[in-house]
């Protein structure tokens, strides 16, 4: 077993997504060596004193030293926003490399790069966001991207700056399937947004709570629907991030029963908080501006449903770091009406903690869905294959939770760059303790070990779709017979 | 009973959309009279002779006299049209006034105002299109059109000379419904056949088989969830012309279920036809060219099974007479590649006799079904409140039957303008043999009695949505909470 | 037209199950002989005011004269019980002609035969209540009380001393398809309610409000889904009678939605009243007490929406009138355990009343769907095929309603022989005026008209299934294949 | 680690129910020790040589040494029985023990033991089949099976001698769940094939084909639906036994969605023949005379459906062996009419082969699937802890594929006492090379190496119902509200 072992984990119980079990789990060189019941040596050895061994949490959906469309910069950068992802409990995460229109990807990635490597305590890649898919960025440079392990593409279906239309999402979930990339898609009907804004406005209709009116649920609905439609023409895997609404739920369950080769997430937000939140007083409700928006409690409830039983392959942060102040959320000023407020919440620290405590600790899933919901399932989906597991030969990437530690959630609790957070006050059961990534600890028992810039670009692989049959459109079919392929 | 009648149909079984019994029917000032076991008298006696006595039917899809946005013009004129539809079984018909980008509205009827009260048979009114919806238009035109009785509008989803968008058809939805007038849509995503087109093309492949292939199912599916999402938004009744595919029946039936007000048609092609019809040898499968386009056998009876279950209103011919030459489908080239081949196939008076054959003789659907589906449903749905029924007081709108007459169905018989029809050689079973309207018989035993310009332009009444409840967006609802209506 | 009239029926609003519209109504030899915009002459002209003109109301389900299992007779004979209906807008009705085990069917028809016949002021007929499924009766007696018009049996699923069992179900679905008759269903599981009363009384929990506990939702819904089970095998059509739950019309809805040959009605009780009011003080619970027991709120707005989706054929009262005294609901004592008090509620005089103002007037259904479920659609089902429509020809059976009388509810109201409603003080807009029964006035403006006896025996034909296609079970297609038969 | 180790697996792929890695795993003392990357020492070192290394197979429905209720024993007892078995990929079973009529448990467990003991290779329980629920049976005799570790009971809804009727299973579901047991049910009803069976032999229809239609789709639909109404009224688990029905299928899926505590197998039989097969030459048909009888080949299609999106937890063989001659298939003679021929088909040792061959090889389900249903979800549901897992601390079952191998069915590849299998000439890929017991190598390529009577009987625990929610039945909420409880 090429003993000695740089680190053995003892007198935990080990969580996979398939079971728990009393044992030992040694690290050698970065990677798992082996799992034991009883594991003698190791040059550190950790007292997991049976708490829970899992695998280290993967955060997917995270905006980190990205520049909004509209010019604000998030609060964090890729050192505070790794450190504050390890604190809660996270070994990786993949943050967005955002293209502007007119921007060339390359120049993207470099931009990045820049920004994440001397910086990050955590390993990272990046979803690399396509606003301008000309012919150039689809046929030379999303191939480069891919080649070098960003095996994932996000777009927008909303927003006027982002917005790719139905053409721009079909030509790029051409290339990415002919790649085996992944495309992610924000869904929102663009036109039934602006169209709401308008009315509201001429209404004079503009605080905060009127965000959450501006967006409606059909909107979610409806684009969820469009773009699974169009993901399906051509048989290319989409991973729908950030589902708010019960109807977008419904049909990513219905066609995920179908065999639609289908990938969904949503968000501790759309489970813990409602609209009520953004009518707080004063501006307080801007805290709570994210789109989507925040819903009703009938949704929590029926996404909470829809967690349990696998509608969602993960349940991610969508941290969207805005201070609360002129330089994050009211760049356009401390009244500004409600479309000119930056739009996001943070959360990379909480996302964890709050679906362990309201997750596994209340009763609406185990451990094992735990275990998926938080590392496995996006390291598959992402090709992170050296990730999210902790069986042998695997990064030694491992969080020790304590599942009976109970504490008041606080803004120091986040260790991020920002001055407020959302889940203040909340009081959670069940927290990180240590957390590993590639075997070098990161946080222990409160502390930051890590130094900044340890954390390595990990080139993916393709996107995992596992058991999923896909769609074969009729129409293929019928080409195919014939002996033409039109499509990737 | 204010005898003595004018007219009597005696000897004949009553058919209503709700039951079927032995009587009598008299007619006087072109309207219902009485309804009796026996009635004596009538200036004319017409004896039924045990036939079936039924509303006359209302065709509520066709385009006559109209110019294709490519410039065709259609080979039938209000003439022709009406004369083809009476022989057909039916009394009254809607075809289309296109407004084409940059018209006035008023300019648009008074256009059509000319083509048809000179020449048409039969009563008649309009369906408007829309494809420029400006402030002008949607804010004076279409309710000055809505005031002089044109209480249904219809929008494109696809070509890019009538398309709206998604905005478009918003707004058109607010005031439609501001009014109580109808929309009607035209669902296919312009971007998927684009998309398809273009593929297409550049592998070659454009004979007209391929039209099928370039207008995918999952085309139209995506547009009708899109149709219904934003009618649903605003609460607006909306009305699917043409569904082909089982997808979007699908959408539709589970949506009239939940009580949203939405009303749909399916035509005799998409019953009677495959796609295996546009690959007839040489250009004959350009006959058979219309969209959305014929699909295979599975759907035929998916559909068929919908028109049972009353998932669609009405089953229209969706006439659109193109001539199989040079001044019709193949203005572009006798051997034109398929998108620039004329769309669309003529049926005007091929629909009832299919429709009776294929659905009450063959066992499908019943009598009382047929006649809900050939008159009384457009009658209530489209606002033709003194149409497509036989109670007393009603306009004399009635066709008589021959249950079991077996004839062939051949060019000579369709008494249109066309070289073609699409039904040539079908062998049907129950055809109709006297055709009158607002009591005078327009047709009898294969006569002709009518004078040209004899119909008369109807007045519309506001879309009659009967008992569904509609969708209740929760953004607008907690907008009406707080006592703001930003919607109509 | 045969004039001149006995009656005319002027100046009101004409309602069938199809259309509204102005009209008036002659009638002669008890039959309806004409429908004219304006008729005149008639020796009695009734003049309708502008009020409702509709088919009489047919009653379905009712227990008059009749004993229970256990010996209570029935407080309303045929002479209450008809004038009851009458006031109720009533123009026929249906009770039982109950076996007992032992007795034969003609005993049976014999004595409700010498009940009726000298009593009623309502033309009517028998449903069959068959306990005693012996192959003599099958073969022998079914047959002939099915060639004297009594054209469908009804069947217990629970009570020890009805309960005919998989086996007798079987066997009397089989008899009855091959003669053309329906089977009529009571559908709750006997052993769980046994099982439950076992229970309860085991924990001395015997008060009214426990009768609810004791015939669980799932009783009702796991009978519904192996009777229509049953019925499917040999695709025998069925009746589900008084269907009180959520998940029991679930089943109906799926299985009429796939075309199997199932009807099904609600009933008032089950509309307007729950479980609370089986808690009333002291032993008032108990005027509450009928099988299938009262449920909660939530169930009463699902069913609504099955009566107004169509999901049931009727709305009926279920009329099972016991006293609130020694004779009727106390035989065994003032404080007998639930289990030992009469089981049913009186209703026969409210039923129209109440669905007229809580779903017409309430919005919840139109007049067309009033028409259809008060009379129309039982005329079809059970074979009345002159009862149930306005049309010239049919049973001049007629209601004239004033949909605007607003009126509380009172005993004296009722007509009956009860001395409880449990629609007393209920405040109800719309209500029967006049009641005509083949021609003669039975009630005008609160007098009862009509004479004792006046009423006739209906001979009905098979049951009209309608448009339905049945199930073909595949191992009787098998058989078929092979040119086996071997079952109706 | 403790080592040095008895034995260790190298160089294969270890498959869990949650993922594949390449690894070596050591024993000891009958346990998995240990899991590394790559592990020295071992007394037998055994190399996997690039192949599966999979949790050995756990069968969990087979009929072993048990006389049926017409009184034929099965041709296998627990030496033959357990040998195929273990030839057949598996590491443990779970064979009945049957109570007949009149006989008590402690008797029918004495004789199984003393069947089992001597005789078996690998570790066994039983289910306990419970014909007879007297109150001793109920309250005694169950509860002291449950105490040493039988803990789970199955009751028949079907056979006159076996069918305890709904008030039994009520009773033993109430029994089971009180102490944690889990309640197995055959459902067809009983009514339906006695029915059946009455009306083909009055047509002479008795050929082994008819078998099939004897046996309706709709028994076993119904009966499921009841037996999980009885379950749902008491909120017990329910485990069904060999689905082999769409309908009952989709019955088990939308109540697992809805969090019924439900589980359920199919067979390969189901998977794999089809009622065409019972119409073989001859009474060759008879070989496939089982009960629920094979259905059609749509059938198939829509139960590996039914396996591929997890409705079923497990593919269990119903193992049931009675020889082509005198002594099993054909006790009442040769040419017995179907009802008189014994009932079953073997299939211990192909199950698992033919799954990984028409389910993994065929791309149907991948292995991790294959680890579930062929082990992993029966170790849970049927509480054998310390089996099903490969995880360090669980009993060394393992068993070694050859996902390549290649092979054709034969009967002597079966190791059993039978005279023909139903897979005779199939060729499948995929096989196990070895399989181990408790660490002792039972199977090693081809050949037996285990000891007669080595096999030990494992005491085991309550079922894990895992993430279900349960169904909380109206008529307990109202009665718990209130303070009572009268169910488990």
């Amino acid at each position: 077993m090429n003993a000695p072992f740089d680190t053995v984990i003892h007198g935990g119980t080990i969580v996979t997504a398939a079971e728990s079990f009393r044992g030992d789990i040694a690290l050698k060189d970065g990677r798992i060596a082996a799992i034991a019941e009883s594991i003698a040596g190791g040059e550190r050895r950790i007292d997991a004193g049976g708490r829970l061994v899992m695998p280290g949490g993967i955060e997917a959906h995270c905006h980190i030293a990205q520049e909004s469309s509209s010019g604000v910069m998030s609060a964090d950068d890729y050192y505070t926003g790794s450190v504050s992802a390890a604190f809660g409990g996270n070994s990786c995460f993949v943050p967005f490399a955002a293209q502007h229109r007119g921007q060339s990807i390359a120049d993207v990635l470099a931009t990045y790069d820049g920004r994440a490597a001397p910086n990050s305590v955590l390993d990272y890649s990046y979803h690399l966001i396509v606003s301008d898919p000309t012919p150039t960025v689809l046929h030379e440079e999303l191939p480069r991207a891919f080649a070098r392990g960003i095996t994932s593409f996000k777009v927008f279906m909303t927003y006027d700056l982002m917005n790719v239309g139905d053409a721009g999402l079909l030509d790029i979930l051409t290339v990415a399937k002919a790649h085996g990339a992944l495309t992610m898609v924000h869904a929102e009907n663009n036109d039934m947004v602006k169209w709401m804004n308008r009315r509201l406005a001429d209404a004079g209709l503009t605080a905060p709570k009127y965000h959450a009116v501006s967006r409606p649920e059909l909107a979610e609905e409806e684009a969820i629907h469009r773009a699974v439609s169009l993901a399906k023409l051509v048989d290319a895997p989409l991973f729908v991030v950030h589902v708010s609404t019960r109807g977008g739920a419904a049909i990513v369950a219905r066609e995920r029963d179908a065999g639609t080769r289908l990938f969904a997430e949503t968000c501790p937000q759309y489970l813990a908080f409602t609209r009520a939140d953004l009518d707080r007083p004063g501006m307080e409700g801007a805290k709570y501006i994210c789109s989507p928006p925040l819903r009703d409690g009938e949704t929590q409830a029926a996404l909470w449903g829809h967690v349990a039983r696998g509608t969602f392959d993960s349940v991610s942060s969508d941290h969207a770091p805005y201070r609360f102040d002129a330089g994050g959320k009211f760049l356009n000023g401390a009244d500004a009406p409600y479309p000119k407020i930056a739009n996001g919440m943070p959360g990379i620290a909480a996302r964890l903690p709050y679906l362990f405590s309201e997750g596994v600790v209340a009763g609406r899933i185990d451990l094992q869905q735990f275990a998926a919901l938080s590392a496995g399932n996006a390291a598959r989906i992402f090709g992170l294959s050296s990730k999210g597991s902790l069986m042998p030969g695997h990064d030694a990437d491992i969080a020790i939770w304590d599942p009976e530690e109970r504490r008041v959630v606080t803004l120091e609790d986040q260790h991020d760059a920002m001055d407020y957070t959302p889940f203040d006050g909340m009081t959670l059961t069940g927290w990180p303790v240590t957390v590993l990534s590639r075997g070098a600890v990161v946080v222990h028992e409160g502390r930051l070990e890590a130094a900044r810039g340890q954390g390595r670009f990990v080139a993916r692989q393709p996107s995992g779709t596992g058991r999923m049959r896909g769609h074969r459109a009729p129409e293929f079919e019928a080409l195919r017979a014939e002996g033409h392929e039109i499509a990737p």
